[in-house]
């Protein structure tokens, strides 16, 4: 999707938020939005969130000289959703549909996102995982069948992981998929926001039940003509693509392929266009156009 | 008071916004904030907000070529102040305190501000008005009784406008001055957002109790530097100076000379700064330095 009008007020101050993270030098934060400004006033601003985020992350990267200025939360939120782990597996595995409720932790972690507000709410976080624990979310049983189905028979499944910490819970749902043959799950291959690198992957345990693939780009979303030809290729090959968050829904809805995106709703734009409400736990099966 | 970060965010929203008022053009939209990103990139983001947001609005008007994109809303408010004006009038003279009420009814007319947010509100307009019509906020009675002794011996009394519409309730104010010696009321030189000109205090019948002054520039607030020499003159000779709206408190709160601010609290980086809350009625008496 296109970016819209009314995201260029929240990039710019996701930046605001994010440079403030890491310095409280007024002048360095000063110079850091006159950039984040230039940048955006030689942006295609038709491009997708993603795309724009991007460079404005690189811009505060560059100047607080930080590679990785969201590396603190990344940490914090897998250690939350490690903190949980055990709770979620044996919620998962008593429940009566046990990959109903994989999935919905999966979403559940979805919560540890960092892009809109980057500072740690915990009431918001610990109400995600208790609506996941509590199983009060209801999905469609025949749409969540399908999914399944269509795991149980593919040769190869990619998942594209969405934040750090999230990732611990996509371990829970690649645990309970039907079968784990040629299992992929796909990371960003440098820092962006919060988004999972290979080490948030590897921290999360996925390494133990996916093999990793870096996407070859630092978008926190997933834009194809960006990615390395070693992802290209799973993505075209996988029988089943699950995508995780907002971002890679913002950058993939509109792709050739089917894919299933997984995700909470959390912006007014995304809801209004597409009639969604923000707080919405998305299990979406977009077909092959 | 300088301009937080946080303001930027919402000043890049009222671009937004404000644009959108006048064309839905989708080009041309983002060649407009295109624009404002690049203006904003070079505005010096340590003055006050009120001055960027001029340099904001003078890109949109230009771009749109539209030199009074607020003339719309402007006139509503008018209408809209016009109609309420008799029942005013008589809450005013009914009251035990007129002078008190009619202060009241002054600030609630800043509530006609489209500079945060463009679109007509009518619940909140409406709620505004019936807090004055109710007198259901209180003021501190020696506060008042001050600014009333004040007015009461002064030579001269200068009433710092802010928004169309609102200058009917102004209009209603100075009625209600204990003496109408050389009263001026001041007004921005040309149009910016849906602030007060001449033509509109003119409307709202203040040439009929005051003498209009065009304040010589066209910020939404007053930055002396900027201002024409006939109005310093009585900004400085003026024994009484009384500032509407929270741009001209956001542009003099600093200053040298007392000045009385009357004005309702609007957005949360104001009201953090000061310890005030959204939706505060504020007769702030700031003494001489």
């Amino acid at each position: 999707m296109r970016t819209s009008l009314d995201c260029l007020p929240c990039i710019v101050r996701q930046a605001v938020d994010a440079s403030r993270m890491v310095t409280d030098d007024e002048a360095a934060l000063l110079k850091i939005m006159k950039l984040v400004f230039e940048k955006l006033a030689h942006a295609d601003l038709s491009a997708t969130p993603p795309e724009i985020v991007r460079e404005v992350h690189a811009v505060i990267r560059r100047e607080l000289h930080d590679a990785d200025p969201f590396l603190p939360i990344k940490k914090k939120s897998t250690q939350r959703a490690l903190d949980i782990a055990a709770s979620a597996k044996l919620a998962i595995e008593r429940a009566g549909n046990p990959f109903a409720a994989a999935l919905a932790f999966s979403i559940a972690g979805n919560i540890l996102d960092f892009g809109m507000r980057s500072d740690w709410n915990e009431a918001i976080i610990s109400e995600s995982f208790s609506k996941a624990l509590e199983r009060s979310i209801k999905f469609d049983d025949a749409v969540l069948a399908r999914l399944h189905d269509e795991i149980a028979t593919a040769n190869m499944v990619l998942v594209l992981g969405d934040n750090a910490g999230e990732a611990v819970f996509d371990r829970l749902l690649i645990e309970h998929f039907p079968q784990r043959k040629n299992v992929f799950y796909a990371v960003k291959s440098s820092p962006v926001i919060n988004d999972a690198t290979r080490e948030d992957a590897v921290a999360a345990g996925i390494d133990e039940v996916a093999a990793i693939v870096s996407n070859g780009a630092d978008i926190p979303g997933t834009i194809l003509g960006e990615c390395s030809a070693e992802f290209l290729r799973i993505f075209h090959a996988a029988d089943v693509v699950i995508s995780k968050g907002q971002g890679n829904f913002e950058t993939l809805n509109e792709d050739e392929r089917k894919i299933w995106f997984l995700f909470q709703v959390k912006c007014p734009v995304i809801a209004n266009h597409y009639e969604y409400s923000v707080g919405d736990w998305m299990v979406l099966e977009k077909e092959k156009k």
